[in-house]
């Protein structure tokens, strides 16, 4: 059977506009991953009446109901006794679940009020989702061939909950076995993707379907079939055939990021990094120490956002600067070197450019940017125009320069 | 009177999780700000049976109708034709729209294609809302009681639309005047800050409104009257007593930001600044650089992962980092003071400390970070105790170091 889910946000924080709703957009992506059509999102606020009548047209348009927020301790939070009521059900204190919360508290050494109980207060009938990343657990029950989960709304527990707790819950609905990977491309466009993939794009098992975030393109290939062995089978040929058809701008498979490709092959290869960095302003220091763990590879950022920290910290030659400007190949490759010479380590980036508003002239717009490495037995620089989008610019110059350093490992600088 | 307004996405990538609904975010601060009511969200794919159901809910159920998205050239969207369908309207060509579109694309060099004039068709006795930032143009019109709204989806076409057409537009609806502020504090806890002002919180005419992001509390003061003096004449005691009440936590009204805060009064004060960070790995450099013209007083920023980098470049001596630990008040100060005499600047940030997951002990657990400043005349460091959550622990630290850079500048460091 081919199920539909609405996903019901609960929180009037989201209808202040305090906050996105990224829960809906990372359960929309799950269950897509899973094969379930999602037709409507809805949010609405910490109000049982006006939830109620959500929940009733919900009813009314999907087979699955998964709600976000208003599971915590305070009297705002109505979403357990407020949907359980839409479908006749009482709460019923759950004892596991009192003595869960009460060994939290216990372990980060605070007080819990009385209403910290009254999440322990679950729909009758319902199987508990045991929440590892708070204290509100989530639940689950069937009624009338309707199927509801209530998650937190908290991103970070929203999120592990529904990877941990409620993808494995709807899969367990289906007979089919779904498995899904994700084609990660860096260096080519959406449009320029599809039309290259356009023989693959109609297939029905695996679907094929292209992502864009963060200037990069996903390709997610899921199949279904009688069970996960041959769901994996039926996606294999195709991931090949993306890869075959793309080429090396294919990253990688089932990697979150460029960044954390970058910090994982650096480490098993046992090279270490440093960066100096210019128009992207730490961006690229920032986003390699996102991932835990980079301590073990990266040695250290230098945002040389004067021209004085480039000389005196980088080591380029004033000289340079004066005559080839700020923003040239000349001074990312003399950053790149200086910066790995500097702080003594394997590979060196330097990045210089125009990120505007400002700026820009009519031989160096605002988008120009340039980005070098620099190792023992290599250097190269790309020159790149980026358009005028100061937040797309740093993104794009950062991917270009985490792109750089994966094509040295691979040893694919020439073909750039 | 008081409206209410239901904001009506369209589009598959968000029931796909392609991307978060940030539309919606913004345009309902927008709303928020105008005093209007918002009891719900709706997300809908590109589908005209289901935009019609969703259109037909909202209709029963508010004043106003604001969509987003599916104005674009395709024939996917179909937003106009569907709404307008909800109301018995038809579609008509909107002879300036088509120039101006033709116009737009000679402005940009590209050939527009037939389906560009499908956006110059808009429902028939409606106000065209022009797009400067897209050539999808939106629209208004009122039928029988209700006010319909679109905006394209692009965010920002679609909150470039919201600011300077559609928020007019229903400005205009209302004889009252709304004027609303943002009292900006850092430094205190939104339960705290609660409990202090809870005697403003009810308060009718202006509302007081807190909200927490980038874990930092704004309260949001929105006043009605006959005019805008009137509303304008109506906040300011509100604001004052929110300022008098807190104290110096509070670090500006309607400023966007700690790191915009600190660019501008850096500027004002000809003063320059360079930080090393450790643990934070360039996040305050980034928050920084994000400021368009930080090149006016930002001179660099020094990510010291390593040790090797603290001492070869920042110049802390090593037999410190052995003694006290990286992680001590001792390191960030020589941190501090390294950076500002290394870059030769006015100011110099220091911050090292435990982001974890890893790398904390009892003594230091995971959350432990010291932040430092360190100018000619002064020098302080703070020692923190930030929580388990990376991601916080990073954002945390980065504000605090904001923050005293600013408390330096109004000579109130020693009230820390």
């Amino acid at each position: 059977m081919n199920y539909t889910a609405e996903i019901v946000a609960v929180g009037t924080e989201l209808l202040l506009g305090n906050v996105a709703n990224t829960d809906a957009q990372y359960i929309s992506q799950g269950l897509s991953e899973l094969g379930i059509n999602v037709f409507f999102h809805s949010v609405v606020g910490d109000n049982p009446e006006r939830l109620s009548s959500a929940i009733e047209i919900a009813k009314g348009r999907a087979d699955i109901i998964i709600t976000t927020g208003g599971l915590g301790p305070t009297l705002d939070d109505l979403t357990k006794e407020t949907v359980a009521g839409c479908f006749g059900r009482k709460l019923e204190l759950h004892k596991p679940t009192i003595e869960r919360i009460m060994s939290f508290f216990e372990r980060i050494g605070i007080e819990p009020t009385k209403n910290n109980e009254r999440q322990a207060w679950l729909p009758e009938r319902s199987v508990v989702l045991e929440n590892d990343w708070g204290t509100a657990p989530g639940c689950a029950f069937e009624h009338g061939g309707k199927h509801v989960i209530m998650l937190p709304g908290p991103p970070h527990e929203c999120q592990s909950m529904w990877d941990n707790c409620a993808s494995p819950y709807l899969r367990k609905l289906s007979d089919a076995a779904i498995v899904s990977r994700k084609v990660k491309v860096f260096g080519m466009g959406e449009a320029v993707v599809e039309e290259k993939l356009r023989h693959l794009m109609d297939n029905a098992n695996p679907t094929i379907a292209p992502y864009v975030s963060n200037a990069e393109v996903m390709l997610r290939v899921t199949a279904k079939a009688a069970n996960e062995a041959q769901a994996s089978a039926l996606t294999e040929p195709f991931v090949e055939m993306i890869r075959d058809t793309l080429g090396d701008v294919v990253y990688g498979v089932d990697v979150d990021s460029l960044e954390k490709y970058v910090v994982d092959m650096l480490a098993a290869e046992s090279l270490h990094l440093a960066v100096a960095e210019s128009c992207t302003g730490g961006l690229l220091t920032k986003r390699i120490t996102d991932i835990p763990g980079a301590s073990n590879v990266f040695d250290g950022g230098i945002c040389a956002y004067s021209n004085k920290v480039k000389s005196a910290i980088l080591g380029v030659d004033a000289n340079v600067i004066d005559t080839m400007g700020a923003v040239s190949s000349h001074v990312a490759l003399a950053m790149a070197e200086g910066v790995r010479r500097t702080v003594n380590t394997d590979i060196g980036i330097g990045i210089t450019g125009i990120a505007g508003p400002d700026g820009g002239t009519d031989e160096k717009p605002v988008g120009t940017v340039f980005v070098a490495i620099s190792t023992a037995d290599r250097q190269k620089c790309l020159h790149l125009k980026l358009g005028v989008d100061r937040r797309l610019i740093r993104t794009m110059a950062v991917n270009y320069a985490l792109d750089l350093i994966r094509r040295y490992m691979l040893g694919k600088l020439d073909a750039m």
